[in-house]
């Protein structure tokens, strides 16, 4: 099918999945390269060689693409940490340890590769907070299955996994944000072995 | 003297830190208010009823401006933070967590009375990165005193009193750092409580 006939054509139903994923895929290179703020649905129709109309058929706003690109996005890194927190014949502390420290160069090499990506970040943070809410949530039902199994293991003492859980997210927000790592160029922080070293102890504490 | 004859005038070596202190007072109010992108050095000067070039003679730029603020602000969330790290008849872990909560406190009221002023500290942290840093060892440095007594006390175990004071604020950054305590109104964070008690846990917990 020839670019000047696709966009007459509506796409069918088997096409449907194709042509959204072509959608997401063109404008996470998009938000990636030139930027959320800069790239516009026609931009994104263009390079698609489609019509602003038809990719308003699958996504009703670009805010609509943007929760689709950071579902991708994050996607991706849950089922990273996922892989992690199954692998056998590692005990919890090092499960936990290789979850963050992937976490922390997984955001360091996107931001890196592609310093526009903040944008996007900015943007679902401001308009899609429940993608992003679903994310730390899916992140944290890790955390707790594997401080679940420390608890289990003897290595850790949390009475409430899910609230530890919690709180070790919010302790390592400084070297897994997106927003956060983007600035860390400068900054004289911890290294990320002594912060998980620290944390790990706030799980082996007796509480009070 | 009256505002047309003052701009002509040299201030005395005597007026000079109350002129330079009259500026960042303004400078202070117009960029909590206003915003630091929409503020001018010539909105600055139009206040003061002087000419830009009489602000120039004190500050070289707005972002020479803005370091004398930041440092103003900085200095009064210094001085809260000294005045609790000396408290009388508190143990360690009862002023790190009064600490804690002051910082958190202060953060959230900055912001919620002045949203804007998240552009001061975007500007202060790409432009002006010797004085956030200034302020992150000033704060580290009170976090390890109060760490030392506890260790002293008996109640906190580290070896590197620093090392876990500088983990202990990295752990807190999503409850005290002005870019991410302006965000925080949607989120589902563990309440501050539990974060410092995961943390002190962190203090107490024997070193692997």
């Amino acid at each position: 099918m020839s670019p000047a006939t696709a966009r007459l054509v509506p796409p069918s139903p088997d096409e449907t999945p194709t042509t959204r994923e072509r959608i997401v895929e063109v404008a996470a290179r998009s938000f990636r390269e030139i930027g959320y703020q800069k790239t516009t649905v026609a931009d994104i129709a263009r390079t698609l060689k489609m019509s602003p109309a038809n990719v308003y058929r699958f996504f009703d706003s670009k805010k609509a693409i943007n929760e689709a690109v950071v579902e991708r996005v994050t996607g991706e890194i849950e089922a990273m940490i996922a892989a992690i927190a199954t692998a056998p014949n590692l005990d919890a502390p090092e499960r936990l340890t290789r979850i963050v420290t992937a976490l922390h160069t997984d955001c360091r090499r996107r931001w890196e590769a592609h310093p526009r990506v903040h944008e996007m970040v900015e943007a679902a943070m401001s308009e899609s907070w429940s993608v992003c809410q679903a994310h730390v949530d899916r992140i944290e039902a890790v955390f707790a299955r594997v401080i679940e199994d420390g608890v289990r293991e003897g290595q850790f003492t949390p009475s409430d996994p899910r609230a530890a859980a919690a709180c070790l997210h919010a302790g390592i927000v400084r070297y897994c944000h997106p927003l956060l790592v983007s600035r860390q160029q400068d900054m004289t922080l911890p290294p990320l072995p002594t912060m998980i070293a620290f944390l790990l102890g706030a799980l082996r504490a007796a509480e009070p």
